[in-house]
């Protein structure tokens, strides 16, 4: 197994592009990232992420239209699906292509096309990472999951109904910075607590907007790799994907996120790195609830007092531990599929030093991991500046 | 990149599986397949090869779903889609795992639930594969592109009507001996010329029938198999992804099937063998005119030709290259994404010697291809007996 480096990134403004198609969006996306890795690396293959294109745009086997579209007919292509861990799976694959040394150079593509559909048909849509016949023919979505995922949380552990709160405020004020953010403002505590619930007690401000998205990566073999790389080498030190139990209901412990713990442990395992090390984390906040468990599983705060260390601000920017610098799935929009991959962009981006006004001072080190329900697929990198 | 070997296969019959869940259909072929590899195997890692669970099954996220169901939550679980290449695509991923020394052992597991739904549902499910946007709200489906594919065929090469009859009757000779296969039934020449068009000139024996299925494989490496596995193991020599333009009308020959030509080249080219040095030829007859034009991109047969190599034998069990050995898409039936999967259960039958009445005395070398649409995808393995 060889080192591999991330090269090149792109991304779309996250938000509804009603302009452009799933094709128009993956083809802008790769183009803008070979570009950035300095126009002359050639991919001999091309990992897509993608949730739900089948079901909103009607459209299946991504691999020959994105090609096609992107001129590259010819080279390999397919396309890796784990819910809203797609994008993450996708790069998996594309790392395990190269680190083996069967390609030098390859793409990882995340692209959704959500507002294809609109209301009950999306809200379908989203679900079917859930188990169909035991949770969504019974009227569950992810949203009321993880309402009652929230309840759960806030009872067994006696937090106050706002102890979500900074995870919302943190999104909001790191995405009001970020020029590819969905909502680009910072919202005030006061905002949350009177928010009006959805599915009691998650409110607007527990919940990341699905929306429209397409950004690209472009990975070569370390030792293959041209000397002029404009931009400073980003290598993958670890990567892993884990699986839970599809339904909440059939798991010991709902609040204990197994596959995002398996799944960091083996990412961090690989890298020879301890979680805490890292100078950034990039998870799912899906829901703000996600967040909190996803930072208990991976042991970065004891169970039941995320909230705490959020309060005190340990992962703001300036904080020991930053998470959703650019925004997270809240503040930057949550593309499902490519969502993935918008999540290793923005890491890349602190990694360079061009992560502009959220920059975290001499970032090195970077988690990165998607969720595909709620922890039924957990996907992690960790990214190292060379 | 080291030698990986198929240690473990099964297959479902495939058909109308009523009263079985994509879940079950899934599990069942996960325990068969570790039972056939002689219990002894624990998988690090599953790929599932899937189409249309999404739409179909309204079900995404499987990675999650059929661990669960298979006691094997905590895995690494993913899905990887390619049309009617799923299956194919699965293989893909997992030996490449294997091979860059990541993994041990990896379960391949290729399933379809077609029959969860009814009539324009599954026509519109199925044209998936085709360009959405330019080619299926036309009102074209792959059932009238291969119509049209077939029409250019016999006007371009000047081939009497019945002129691919032959690939129907070797499919349909060769399921009648398949205990697996949906229609175990020879049928004559005569009932291939008096059928009724569906879409002319495709009448109902150029069209493989959409079906039920589930199959799996057991790959592990080679030089950490144990000595004691049951069955003799059958290496992975070769194994390629290649696309097209997904439009038939974007590409310059429409008969040409470059994805199914490079796809082979390239897997051959890693095996060190030529094409024509195979015992078996499992290739794609969704339709029939897929497997003329996939015999001629392969070099197996010169172009427009491919018929009459077949009127004259060439293709049957005891002809000098047996292709649709066990009855092929036609008559052991497609279960779209799961087809990748049961072509490569099935040569691994004649490579074991375990194929029954249909056995290819001394099979040493298979080579198995599956298409996604009229081969925009294309993937393609060699096998050896070792």
């Amino acid at each position: 197994m060889r080192d591999v480096m991330i090269a090149g990134i792109s991304q779309l403004p996250v938000g509804e592009h009603w302009d452009l198609s799933l094709r128009d969006m993956a083809s802008r996306a790769i183009e803008a990232a070979l570009l950035d890795a300095g126009g002359a690396l050639r991919p001999q293959a091309i990992y897509i992420g993608n949730f739900l294109g089948s079901v909103l745009s009607h459209q299946a086997n991504l691999g020959a239209l994105v090609t096609d579209y992107a001129a590259l007919s010819g080279i390999e292509a397919t396309t890796v699906e784990a819910a809203g861990a797609s994008g993450g799976g996708a790069l998996r694959a594309a790392y395990l292509a190269v680190a083996s040394g069967w390609v030098d150079t390859v793409l990882v593509l995340g692209v959704e096309k959500y507002t294809d559909a609109i209301g009950s048909v999306q809200e379908y849509a989203a679900s079917q990472a859930l188990d169909y016949d035991y949770e969504s023919t019974a009227g569950m979505t992810a949203t009321a999951q993880s309402a009652l995922l929230m309840q759960r949380y806030l009872h067994q552990y006696g937090a106050p109904p706002d102890a979500l709160a900074p995870f919302a405020l943190i999104a909001h004020e790191n995405a009001a910075r970020n020029p590819n953010a969905m909502f680009r403002r910072a919202i005030r505590p006061a905002a949350y607590t009177s928010a009006e619930p959805v599915a009691d007690p998650l409110t607007i401000y527990d919940i990341a907007p699905y929306a429209d998205g397409a950004a690209c990566l472009v990975l070569t073999a370390a030792d293959t790799a041209p000397a002029s790389l404009p931009h400073p080498p980003v290598l993958v030190r670890g990567s892993s994907v884990a699986s839970d139990r599809l339904a909440l209901h059939d798991r010991d412990d709902p609040l204990a996120f197994d596959a995002a713990r398996l799944s960091v442990e083996r990412a961090c395992s690989q890298a020879g790195i301890l979680p805490g090390d890292v100078d950034l984390f990039e998870l799912s906040d899906a829901f703000s609830i996600y967040a909190a468990l996803t930072l208990e599983a991976a042991g970065l705060a004891p169970r039941g007092e995320s909230w705490k260390m959020a309060a005190g601000g340990a992962f703001n920017l300036n904080g020991e531990l930053p998470i959703l610098t650019m925004g997270g799935l809240k503040g930057r929009g949550n593309p499902l599929g490519a969502t993935g991959v918008y999540q290793v962009v923005e890491a890349v981006l602190h990694l360079r030093g061009q992560a502009g006004e959220n920059q975290i001072p001499n970032a090195r080190l970077a988690l990165v991991q998607s969720l595909g329900g709620p922890a039924s697929t957990a996907v992690t990198h960790v990214l190292e500046r060379r």
